[in-house]
């Protein structure tokens, strides 16, 4: 358990050394929604402050595609601060002082969590390509058993953008009981056909490249280095607006006064792409990238309930808060909007708000006032109604 | 000269035998954008119908990025129709019977024009990447010279979509005395940021293949089949707007009734792009795609006007023609509609329709009525006003 941080005089910087990494094992085999047993699963995960009497003030935050579990404080593996240290930490919107937050790396991934690069006990080697295919339903019960582990019966939220509000969206309804209250930001319930599309553009880059080695890479003492820096680059554009690109790069040069009439990076947004691909790689392993971009691709919560999503939340009790923003082109807000839609058709408890932004799917990581304050009144009125208590007046 | 379709009894059909594949070498070196010096040039290019006696109803067609000289008339290569059949041929908008029309493939191109994979003569082998980076400008330049050598000189119209559409606008800035009437369609006066990063993954994509050698991959038989297939799938994205994509494939599931869990093509849409990606590589060459890529994140119109776009326009005869469709979000509508301000400020007669179209950036190769009566009146139209005549009542 970690120390307890609202006991302490004062909170500490937002981003400290690295906390202990914390690992967990399902004691049982779990069964994956392909029908394959995997066992063990290892879970890697964080948390930050403490679980009340009442085990009452738990928020589970779900990360992204390529996130990780170092949601509040600095990545040991890429020294930087937490990737939602805007959001999360003491003071902030979710304030560790109030709330015990946890962030588990997802089932698949590759920050310590079981997934493709992990060794397979039973082979003693990489699981590779062996790995079972997992999902997104996979992932969240995976979760579920690590939070029955920490004596929690019920979330008072499940949080998360992209990939996360998709685990967020499958929390909610298929334990509806266990969470009080769900935000699925810049998400959708099923992955429409041209995000398919860019993730299979990802994967073809990454089975392209021989140093893949048909998913051996491992065992062959390789990377594929190229294809997954292919496959970050085309992901990248998606995840930021035309405008926000304009706004950065534009067709300014880089390092140079005029054309060079070559292949060289004479645009910064060039140079910049090809060092997202080539630092990408360094954090992140190809396979992983396989697996989560596929159970992201299979997530339909609409098919799952024969066509009508609305069944997927019949008789709700959670309280729902969805966000989406305005430039927002790989999940626009007419996904989120065909949520609402589907919540208010079973009369659930749901609010909607769709943020004025042009950054692009980024913006949920970002610094946007109108989506921290449309949260903050979300996260404050459901823990008064929870019974948590008003928030403590900012220092 | 090809035969007089005018004084046939009836129209050919739309689709014919391949015509003979023409090819011109200029006299003389071309200077490019560069200042480098390319010798020799060869044009390989395609009319239809015949030049009238007073050498006043030619039409130029410009292609774009992956298109050829083959626009109404099938393709030798890959045996499908011309591309722009829809448009170009006997009583068609523009009419071969009425006009002689024109169309190369463009420098750097591989269907016959000089590019990196013709035999450099001073050394006998492939040019590859010793084959100097070119420009909008200088394809242009070279239409310009076999257009002199069809003895033309003053074109009743250039008319091109997307990268057509940078040479349209090349042509009536650069030489606006030789061209009556301009129609760029579903392009812009620059290549955007965005636009830049998608060429760049699609680069980086074949520089990422080993089989690429370099460039060097004519010389060690080799072909970069993978990268430049995972760049025609990125691209091809960029091609179709989400609603054509949905409504084309949706979630639907490629030749299964479930899920299979693993990472073949499960659903159509990915069946698709792999598709789209590897009959690329049979009729494309990887080099050339980088240099017509280059060619077209260099283009800029403003900027070689000091910034500032209504000048390249100051005094202009033309007669323009702007098209662009709501749903095309690689060269979206603003694009257009800021050449048009441009063109309104110095008080050029100018023509704009968006056409309503859910196709997106595609829609310019598709049968489009909103499109096709906006371009008929406007030929129609500019004929009338250039004493051509007006059009024969259809058969």
């Amino acid at each position: 358990m970690p120390p307890d941080l609202a006991a302490q005089p004062a909170p500490p910087p937002a981003s400290g050394p690295p906390l202990q990494d914390l690992r967990w094992t399902l004691e049982s085999p779990l069964v994956l929604q392909s029908g394959e047993t995997l066992s063990p699963v290892t879970m890697a995960y964080q948390t930050y402050g403490a679980l009340n009497a009442a085990r009452s003030n738990a928020v589970l935050v779900t990360h992204a595609l390529t996130g990780d579990q170092y949601v509040a404080s600095t990545s040991p593996i890429t020294g930087k601060r937490g990737w939602w240290e805007d959001l999360v930490g003491p003071g902030r919107i979710i304030d560790t002082n109030r709330f015990f937050v946890i962030c588990a790396n997802v089932l698949g991934g590759c920050i310590g969590s079981t997934g493709p690069k992990e060794i397979n006990p039973a082979t003693g080697r990489p699981w590779g390509l062996r790995f079972p295919v997992i999902t997104i339903r996979d992932m969240v019960a995976a979760q579920v058993r690590l939070v029955d582990h920490l004596g929690i019966d019920k979330l008072f939220c499940v949080i998360g953008g992209s990939m996360g509000a998709m685990q967020v969206l499958e929390w909610a309804t298929r334990y509806p009981q266990r969470v009080f209250s769900a935000v699925p930001i810049a998400g959708s319930y099923r992955h429409s056909a041209q995000n398919i599309a860019f993730h299979e553009v990802g994967r073809q880059a990454i089975m392209a490249d021989p140093d893949w080695c048909h998913g051996n890479y491992l065992e062959e003492n390789k990377v594929p280095k190229r294809g997954l820096a292919v496959a970050r680059m085309a992901a990248h554009i998606t995840y930021l607006s035309e405008v926000a690109l304009h706004r950065k790069f534009g067709r300014r040069l880089q390092d140079r006064q005029a054309l060079t009439y070559g292949f060289d990076a004479d645009f910064q947004v060039e140079s910049y792409l090809r060092h997202q691909g080539y630092t990408f790689v360094d954090r992140f392993d190809a396979n992983s990238y396989l697996y989560i971009t596929r159970a992201m691709d299979y997530f339909d919560l609409a098919q799952e309930n024969g066509g009508i999503l609305a069944n997927a939340f019949k008789g709700t009790p959670v309280r729902y808060c969805l966000i989406s923003f305005s430039s927002d082109w790989l999940f626009p807000t007419e996904e989120s909007r065909a949520i609402v839609r589907a919540l208010n058709a079973v009369a659930a408890n749901v609010s909607f708000v769709e943020v004025e932004s042009d950054k692009g799917h980024d913006a949920f990581l970002l610094d946007e006032p109108e989506f921290h304050q449309t949260l903050q009144g979300f996260i404050d009125g459901s823990a008064e109604a929870l019974g948590l208590g008003a928030r403590a007046a900012k220092p």
